[in-house]
């Protein structure tokens, strides 16, 4: 029995280690994860960069498999120290953490699943669990909410532009047609997209007068628009503000309740108000 | 008399499922009509990609003409059931229904009509009407009536950009001249809107450094009034937000339901308020 | 003396035409100024399409001199019709009106001036006059003003911009060299320019990763610092906005004096307002 | 001793002209010091155009030497004139001004110093300075601590963004491929920042039509994340504009001064407000 409660309090720590950020061990073991994640994605990256990878081939593959060998202990380790490993398991971070550790091991059987490495990237987003406990928290909080709150305007505002693309891409391959690149409706939509984002690569421009008369319409078009998200982005975050900033108590007196942060004395009847 | 009863009665269902949304057969009717708009406007694309056009033209051939039979039902239908046709035929979905309905029937007597084919991306908007009565209304009324309240203000801003539009384009036109890609007056405003609104596809880039210097100054420019428009919706947005926050206790006396949220007296009657 | 009347009678109806926009001869004279104003800033562009100039060019021509006879007639007009002809030669609208005027004659003894014909666009401005007594003042007083009380913000935040530009174009020009395009430092400072405002032409892009890894960071930047001039005009705007639909009339017992525009009593203390 | 005192007047005479701006003598140093500083800039760019370089070599050559000396001798009376010369030699302005200074004496023992030129650019930051006890403070003021506010927010940010670029530039790397010109995954996140910053060179392009729908939907992202620094900013400004704007009228009793503009007590002590 005391085995038992040894095994029970080893698990115990290993889950402080792992899944908590305040305490000492928590935090070392937070910063050296970020640390591997950060150097597994250079390791990506080196990968595919041709010249590189020509040279230090077997450095870059023997790095790769410490990083998954490495990532592969911390996936048990974490199922183990959980007393609910489906918690885990299938949670957001659970399937990254899988989806970033078993590329590796899928390359033995089978080929071309490097695509899957791209998933380590999300793994970085730890890094917003580590810094839950800081003042970050509030601000992202904001940020977050703003856009949910934004979240169905958004959605309107993005199907607008989604029905602006499809009318604008077929008009736009009936004027300029196949013989100015625009071969095709969907490319046209494509076009659209990079006009009305104001992007331009210029890969896809309009040759006919007409179709360049269009095409400006078109841009200050996607000149009045860009104005959409960022108006409705802006003034739910000048209300987050406000909500945060906002102090709901009320005077026993005279019951206005629009009082500053720092009012001792409500500025209406001259009551002293009851800190919350 | 019977039959006519009857007949009213098939008829005035009808308009229930073709014209209503809030009841199930109508709501089905809705899903199905957006479902065939879908599937009209990928067919549409579809043939426009020459690969896949030469390899099921007949396919793509038949399927259009389903479409246009569902299409010209669905007209009909529509004209049937409400009580004065022109009510709906020149209404502003009449008008679109109507041009998505005849360019195939045209195809058969005239040649290039495929044009008015783009115009069944305008259906889609039909989206908003079965979204009528969900949360979405909220959204995009309020959208729209920000966007309308600043009607003024934009077409304002919307001229001086022509204006600013005309002089830079005959400046640049001036300086760089037709040797540098700037061929005429018409093509040099097209660039000026190009540059003014960031999109920039480099088809037409001064070539001479006054040109470039010029050209700076446009970009510059053109960063300073992007923020306009911005301005513009973002205040009505938030305008508008606070519209729909406003207090809506209302009067005793008069009714008057739109007091400021510090109102202690009906501004209009000098009632006193209950607060809420 | 009859005649001396009958002269300045005749001068001060000219100058209701001419100078008075709310009288209806005054409307029409403007509305027929501003169709010919379009219509000489239209010869423009039409004499500077190549293929166009040469077909008709007699007609360009003959309808330039037509043009310029109209705007002179116009031009003697103002003078003579005004009191002190001298508050209308050295006004903002003089002088373009004179510059507008004045190519035609100066072509038959230079070569060249046509650049000052690009001058013509500006007299589209008047189109501003004209809208003075309409809705339109509010919007534009409410543009402007805004543009005017962000005046200093803008100038901190452009010379801003420009110290920026300069060193990113010294930097740029010192990592990316002549043989990348780079040929410059003002060069590259129109390359800076270019990638700060996200126009991006492409004719100037870096050609070496680490010259592509500062570019990145400047696109970033860029991507912030449009928020400021954005933000200076939006914040600008929606203090406008509350200053117009502020009313100032004050409660005659309790002295508040936010009421809202159609308060007919104060609501703070329920006394019956003087409506100013 | 009276020569001690002497030589500490004309010290601390030096101090004033160097370091005070409102002195006569003060200003007319400063703006001579921003002269030079520019005339020393338009050498740098100057000195970059070749043609220019190859005509003017030695002209070029000694007006650097002459603003070099003139530096130097700025430099030395900085030190000279202030108590604690290590407070000047290593406060930001010191550094940029020895950064400034040495390239041409470097330039005699090494090659490529040239770099260090660059930072004559940041001595334009002096003008700022200058314009201290101007107007031109609160707009200033406002700017950087409406960016200081928003700083964290800022920072949550650029981060998202830098794992949204990590992720798409490895799947663009992975649908594209080197043979479309994503050579490497760094390279591939220069393409991601380049279009989600609307920037859009066009050197990268998607040529997959696949890649091409993935490049739409950053796009769109892109669109919409512009938003947010802009929301940042703005909702940060409008909240600085309001605090500049608070009530200024202090309480008799606790001399407490930012009351909101309706106060009628002292929300710090309760007594009751004059208002203004």
């Amino acid at each position: 029995m005391k085995q038992q409660v040894k095994k029970t309090h080893w698990k115990s720590k290993l889950h402080d280690i792992i899944y908590e950020a305040d305490t000492p061990a928590g935090k070392w073991f937070d910063i050296i994860l970020i640390l591997v994640i950060i150097v597994s994605i250079i390791l990506v990256m080196l990968e595919s960069v041709e010249g590189f990878d020509n040279k230090y081939h077997n450095l870059l593959n023997i790095s790769e498999w410490i990083i998954t060998i490495l990532f592969s202990l911390e996936y048990i380790a974490r199922i183990i120290s959980i007393k609910k490993p489906s918690n885990y398991v299938f949670s957001f971070y659970g399937i990254i953490d899988f989806l970033a550790t078993i590329p590796m091991y899928l390359s033995l059987f089978f080929i071309g699943t490097q695509a899957l490495i791209a998933l380590r990237a999300l793994r970085l987003l730890r890094v917003f669990r580590i810094l839950k406990l800081t003042r970050y928290l509030g601000a992202s909080v904001n940020l977050i909410s703003a856009l949910k709150a934004s979240r169905i305007k958004i959605s309107v505002f993005l199907f607008s532009v989604l029905v602006i693309t499809i009318i604008l891409g077929t008009v736009m391959y009936l004027i300029e047609g196949p013989q100015n690149g625009f071969t095709s409706i969907p490319h046209s939509m494509y076009w659209a997209i990079v006009t009305l984002t104001t992007v331009g690569y210029g890969d896809l421009a309009p040759h006919t007068p007409f179709g360049q008369f269009i095409a400006s319409l078109v841009m200050i078009l996607g000149y009045g628009i860009i104005a959409v998200p960022t108006g409705i982005v802006t003034s739910e975050m000048t209300k987050q503000d406000t909500k945060i900033h906002s102090n709901t108590q009320s005077c026993s007196n005279c019951s206005f309740d629009k009082h500053m942060d720092n009012a001792a004395f409500c500025h209406k009847c001259g009551e002293k108000l009851n800190h919350e």
